[in-house]
């Protein structure tokens, strides 16, 4: 299975694997694919560029890029100071009496947590510029284009920019903004995601775009047999991000690990309450607690997740499986087993080349569909 | 475009097309499919005979099928008016009042109209036994799989039965129950449908029922590329509603027609206020005033049903675009010309082929995967 992306990020299977996790992304590059970092959990741009660092050798010279998260309309920038004082206290009291109702014990170090920053326009312009001090070969911005200068920025340094959309008309904007690759991002993918299904999606961004525009097909794909699907609607290559949940490189917290294996795919919900904008998460009783009679609405961005943050780290540090906060997609019902990410990648790419064959086949007369 | 599927039922092209239209059914029967007839409409048994009549002559002797819907958790049955008196006041007093402020004209008979009584079991069985007398190539059933009993009366006559499914477990479930062919219907899809995307939710089925059952992938799905995604994800054929709806044969009403031409891929709503149960319908100033505050959540099936059916005649009488009542998928965004469906069929199997034919070709090194 090779497409024109192949050539243009210099990779061996057009698969781009998307992670906050380092040791995932370094093994997807490895394997062939173009792992994409996730920058949004970097408060701290030292830390990023530390991080990077580690990648530049990890990934031994293979192609990798970042994902930074810049909404298209931008939420009120400041200090964390000046962010807190804009949560109203009833929602406050609401966290902490469903904490205490989920048997969810205090924090172990006792000490506030910042929350994610990352998508304040300030933090995230802080992640283009370190990134770009290494040699990337991808910027992905999870929430629309990037404002026009960094877009410039990047293409000076002869890196190609990708952005997600969930509407072909957001797509159409995207391109004439200066992207040069989409991601058609479905409703069955984890995360901030839209109402539209990858079926439609994504053949109606490929030809909103047109062909001189790769689009990359998220939401919902997990399997070879998805790879060829997405192939199939137009998409030159996937983008995956829930899938290496599940692998070894990952190394999540046991709790988290157990809900992701049990969960089908119906066991996950779109929702607010994460961040602000509709991401969708694995449900369980704590997103259950935020649709039940007398719950608040969620904040908007990026109040919400300065909001939950701690929470978000209580529910994780409980080692209870059945409040773990996590954005995850509806192909979470495939994660059946813990295995290494360049296991997953082979597998992908020897179903997906099975079902190519198998397709060409049935242009024969007679052909038999049956797998 | 062959696969086994179209030995099975007869057919020249593994595509089933669903319509409640007699013409649709017969044109996509001539047309190398299988047509579908929806009897749900049907409150008079000699009514649905009469049509059978016709389409046994229409479809010039080729395999045609019908479609019942029987919920397998059966609603209270009863004679109408036993079911009107279940239908609070405040449910009747905002249809009304949201009918006047929508600017709806009353009823042009000024007749009240019965509602859809066809989910009804002794309705849908009555749908049964009447077809049965006819040479039909396919039962199915809407919401889940017919009674044991009913599925025995329809593989004593060599009718293979189908049914539809939103969920693994209920596609299992339906097989055990004698269910021959499984209906994969997406979240995208019109009508009643779940919540786990087409993407997912196809190989999920596939997977579960096993190579011995054949599924056909629904929902999202009107283009040859979308056929040969479905392929891909291992259905062995695609059962196609909504596409029929921008069809000559289809004859809409002017506004209906304008309607659906205009909308996009977003102008979708998954509501319970057409049936009781979650369908997507057309979202339109209707639709929105059931979301707004101060609305009475819908009904169950089937006292919905009958609490909107007079309320449908006159939104749809009122020959305006922005109100009328449809069920549809998020595929609405592809209906942009009104065609007959021998040519909407004939581009189905041609695009497909030449897709089938650029997925063969993307196993074979240094291939190019832009369309």
């Amino acid at each position: 299975m090779r497409t024109d992306l192949c050539d243009r990020l210099g990779i061996a299977h057009p698969v781009v694997g998307f992670s906050p996790s380092e040791h995932v992304v370094a093994a997807i590059s490895r394997a062939g694919g173009l792992g994409v970092l996730g920058c949004v959990r970097f408060n701290d741009p030292d830390e990023l560029d530390a991080v990077l660092s580690w990648l530049d050798e990890a990934t031994g010279g293979r192609p990798y890029g970042v994902d930074v998260v810049m909404p298209s309309h931008a939420p009120a920038d400041g200090a964390p100071a000046d962010l807190d004082a804009l949560i109203p206290a009833g929602h406050r009291d609401f966290v902490e009496r469903t904490l205490l109702r989920l048997g969810v014990p205090p924090a172990l170090d006792g000490e506030s947590r910042a929350g994610v920053l990352g998508w304040l326009h300030s933090v995230a312009r802080s992640h283009v510029e370190v990134a770009l001090t290494h040699p990337i070969r991808l910027i992905a911005n999870a929430l629309g284009p990037p404002p026009p200068d960094v877009t410039d920025r990047a293409h000076a340094h002869g890196v190609p920019v990708a952005a997600l959309a969930g509407r072909a008309d957001h797509a159409r904007s995207h391109v004439s903004g200066g992207v040069d690759l989409v991601v058609a991002q479905g409703y069955e993918a984890g995360g901030h995601t839209g109402e539209i299904g990858s079926m439609v999606l994504i053949p109606e961004i490929v030809d909103a775009v047109g062909a001189r525009v790769p689009v990359l097909a998220a939401g919902g794909i997990g399997s070879g047999r998805q790879i060829a699907a997405a192939l199939a609607l137009g998409a030159r290559g996937v983008w995956l991000g829930s899938i290496w949940l599940g692998t070894e490189e990952y190394r999540s917290a046991p709790a988290l690990r157990e809900a992701l294996l049990r969960a089908g795919s119906g066991d996950t919900v779109r929702s607010r309450i994460y961040t602000g904008k509709p991401a969708r998460l694995l449900r369980n009783r704590w997103t259950d607690a935020w649709s039940e009679p007398g719950a608040p609405a969620p904040l908007p961005m990026p109040l919400q997740n300065l909001l939950v943050a701690q929470a978000h780290t209580r529910l994780m540090e409980s080692g209870d499986p059945s409040v773990v906060p996590m954005p995850v997609g509806q192909i979470v019902g495939r994660m059946n087993e813990v295995r290494p990410v360049a296991d997953v990648l082979a597998d992908l790419v020897a179903e997906a080349d099975d079902t190519l064959g198998r397709l060409g086949a049935l242009t024969r007369p007679g052909a038999d569909g049956s797998r």
